[in-house]
């Protein structure tokens, strides 16, 4: 489709970027109900490699079935369906072409418990041989494997962009270096976005930030600038702010199953606060696919309308 | 898009083709006016190169401009747009992902009288660097440097289908093997199709057979099968029968330009044959733009009724 | 021989694969006297490596020979042979042809108390060498060094898979993060056979899961929505569901040598489970060969008239 | 299938070879109906590259399409299928594993009148993905580009060699340098066995020898030495011998299509003569389907009974 | 010279390698005082890497020059003299084609105390520019870093092979996760034995093992099946046994310097039991150089009648 106004205004954002690259990123703007308005839901299910088929699944048992989540994504109308090799390995040739595909490609289990390192389980080779738009990768951000996590990213990230791919980095902070309730502080998460950005991600994924701040100096800082944080949408403001200033597409991920209203209340407050979309895994798939199709186009409903 | 019935059976003749290249080769067959009717009409501008500038670009001035072209083959809903190295980098970034792109990986100048083989003037890397759907390479069957073509595609459309992209080769019969009147001859034309098809092409494009019979030995067997020559339709369906018995995507080139009543009556009979498009540059791009895009409309119209 | 249906339709499973690949596969599933059926018993010999010497062959002193191994799966119709490197260089020329090889590409041993991580002692050109239709990988999730094997498998099954070769993976839960119960745990064991599908493997095998859920957060979720798992058939039919919905070939190991009616109790509820097949190492090579015969012979009848 | 005492013997004649070209030298012996016997009779359908479409497949249609002669290979009981790139990749995954297939890596077409030396049109790596068991290539002894043949196979011998593929060499006297009668002359056609062999085949293609002594010098011996050349059970003896002593199979091309009786003659001498076997392209796909199939039962009724 | 039936028939226990790797294995077998038995004396000199130059060389000063062992290799009749880089580049051109060489690839000092594991001190490529007939490299199972030395030698016989290079593994259990009578107890050093042959080797050296039984399930075996460890004669055979059923050479080093009776009497029991032949570094060139020729000629001795 012919890119609008707001897609070719996204686009110019990354002028280092070969074509390759930017049609890629374009496909991704350019696919399903939001096509063209620069906002983005994508649908990742990668819970069958984190957190173990019956855990992910068992809602749902359709979802046992790789074939069910690219029909999902398809009939939903989102940007594009995100997961690990071996889900996308075993639909890609089936529904070619009918929804971008972004190969999520390093993965972690929860057998192990380890300070937070996901392992590498697929290549850019794959993401082209599979006809992705774009290669996605987990950092964790306060890891004390993360120069490991950096590195890796390093040296993939730069041979997508030289294979015309984009890259989507979910930058989730965790670690021991972290404790429990500075994962989603506001300062941690638009530090995450920003660690994201400076790796050369082209779409950032976090968490919706909450009103804590973590971090001793930057409490000082929030509070002589008077950064606002007590809503959602003020905090997803500060995200977005703090990934260039705007310049790079940040999507925010929904985290653990909950009830419609609240994800629609949270959703609402990421829009407002200048979101560029959100990632909705668990949400959608552990629900009966007629409540997820239900869910997923008042989701795009909101953001179309922000 | 989602895939037609229609697609989904003509990637189906690739079945040993990655899942990467089934969703460039879905991304030709669903974009524009055709999408989803498994017909192409495809824009190459290769001409400036081929021909020179001024015969090219001198009946329509804007046409000096590589911008000029992307936004004719998006405008005009074509499948694809088909061009060398440098019109391709002079526009992928400001179109990237509106409209698939063919690198024309060979290209040959009018300058030198030269058996013909065309130089080898971009590469598969060149291809992703650019966002491109698929390759393009000609082959001129009947040259005394057949071997150097041939064993220059072979490379390229192993390295092009491992990363996960299509392959459009052009077969014109040519060199000093063969006289002019058969180049365009039916059995020729036939035979340039089955070599594409056997060097593993996606697409074939070759030129509109005449009613000649070129080769002594191929005269026997159309006398003695009773092959119908006669009208365009019967030897269009002859090469479609020589593809892999209609396994293959052949489409027809216009060749010079002409009025605009001979080239729908051409259209016509090509579609009537089973042709499955059109690729159609000197006719297009040589008139006014409206003219042009009334033409192309007029075109696909008759693909997509047939 | 000409493939059943059953045999296609498992190989449409695989969509992703090169003709390569899947004519591998086919070759696993149309040998030995289960050929056509869509199961599979494989004869293992890496006991050498990973117990010993003695501990392995004195119970049938015959079994220290390479060709022991090599003619015991030959005559007794398995499907394939799976064993290390100098097992294979031993006898894969004299046996040429006569029955499918896996080569297991990495193998630890018991001398060394580590964290579970097999050395990798073999490579894809060696499988090719060898005439090999697969190569074998063990991973042990649970363990600290999950990363190591993971990204040693993403490497070696993307050059197999471009090489045209299949992938079998081993997938035992095992290591520090794990209690001994955790092990062959229901939920840790359906885990552990995601996490190889994911991983790109066209075969997994696990071993028979035992009715302990570990994890507490899969606790929950077997109750909340009653998956059974009294039963091995039950347990079986969970794992294979969580093998991408029944859509990859699940096998199962024997395990420890036990006495022949404990071993076909366990190998019909495998079978009525909807598991494909078994791998049976010491149980088969341990008897003397008469009674080894007869009892691949009893299982295998099983799992046809399954 | 288990080697018989034949396969074994012939196997043995290749002692250099690596366990992965004796397994796919078993498998194109052990396949088929005349599966153990070490005769083979293979399908070659490479005369649409070599003589254009409407040559090769007017006088029966449904071998315009690819999936026409996998089929016929298969159901006729072929110990293999041989065909240029594109065919192959048209069948392979469809057919996987029913039938060795044979990549012919290099194909000249009749459209240019050059000194003869195919183009390569296929790579090693072709052969991998398409699941062959051997290369084929032909070598044009006599031609003055003969060097350029000779070191292309050079390189990919070598290649498939240390990937565990089979070789089968066409060698077909022709070129400026032999006049049309020496081109199946008995001496000239043993001279071209031995070349191959030379070269490192494992399987040599060469035409029925004609009762014609070409060279002055080959003239004299064949006198002197009295070499009974009149029948062609003579010949074909002569020609085996040449084959380092009948220890690397020979197999026979059928030529140009005859009437039954014609062909069963000739298969009857090249049986009594000691050939292994025979390549029927032609003879067998231009027949209509039933007739094909009986003609084929019929000559390996007479390998099997030689 | 012509090669015995009993060297024909080693040679026949490695059907995957190639001629030039049967070659360099027959060179070991066919040169020096036991050429043609099928018994190998091999002399080794790398104490001056592993232990330093004065323990090493000071009780024999003219064993400080490196031309001293090549010379008495030579005189003394050993079948292969085996050293790292060094000592090999000092000799390998004066006295080319004298003797067969065994370029050992990795070595270890005493200075550091490290996880027992050598470091990669040469390559394939320096075996051949040196004239070697094979490289030695050297595994401690039971060493936590297990996987390193595995993964190293894995890949240089695999270019060891494809080179035509014999490979011999010398196998040592030792390490933090063994007691230090483990290292040479009967059932690790057979495991040992076993591991190097898995890995590949051919010619596998280990230690004399003494009459202990280390592993816990080792022990019921042994126990069970009434395995004989009693003599020195009996645990040979049962190394020998636990190297392929007796289809791998393997040989035993003398260990620490001991008088001459206590060799003898050694080298008795080796060859009583089977064993293939002796490696003797300190117990020669430590002591004069007469006397060391005298020994070596007795071991010879022992082996040639037994």
């Amino acid at each position: 489709m012919k890119s609008t106004e707001r897609v070719r205004q996204i686009l110019s954002w990354y002028p280092s970027d070969n074509p390759g690259t930017l049609t890629n990123l374009a496909r991704l703007l350019n696919h399903g109900t939001l096509a063209g308005t620069g906002k983005l839901v994508i649908l990742p299910v990668d819970q069958g490699f984190e957190h173990g088929p019956a855990r992910s699944f068992a809602p749902n048992p359709a979802a046992y079935d790789p074939d069910y989540h690219f029909q999902l994504a398809i009939d939903a109308g989102c940007n594009a369906y995100a997961a690990p090799l071996g889900f996308l390995e075993a639909g890609a040739a089936k529904f070619a072409g009918q929804v971008p595909l972004i190969l999520k490609l390093n993965n972690s289990d929860s057998l192990a418990k380890l300070e937070p390192c996901s392992a590498v389980t697929g290549s850019v080779k794959d993401a082209l041989r599979l006809g992705c738009s774009a290669i996605g990768f987990t950092i964790y951000p306060g890891s004390s494997a993360r120069n490991t996590m950096y590195e890796e990213i390093r040296e993939m990230i730069l041979e997508a962009k030289a294979s015309g791919l984009a890259t989507v980095i979910w930058s989730y902070p965790r670690g021991s270096n972290l404790a429990k309730d500075g994962e989603q502080a506001i300062d941690v998460t638009a530090y995450a976005a920003q660690i994201a950005c400076q790796l050369g991600a082209h779409v950032v994924k976090v968490k919706p930030p909450k009103d804590i701040i973590y971090q001793d100096e930057a409490k000082k800082v929030f509070e002589k600038y008077a950064i606002p944080t007590k809503t959602l949408a003020d905090r997803v403001r500060h995200v977005v702010q703090s990934s260039f200033n705007g310049k790079r597409v940040v999507i925010f991920s929904g985290g653990e199953a909950k009830d419609t209203p609240a994800i629609l209340d949270e959703i609402k407050q990421i829009a407002a606060g200048g979101g560029f979309g959100s990632i909705m895994g668990r949400n959608s798939f552990q629900r009966p696919r007629d409540e997820a199709l239900k869910l997923l186009g008042d989701v795009m409903n909101i953001f179309k309308n922000a």
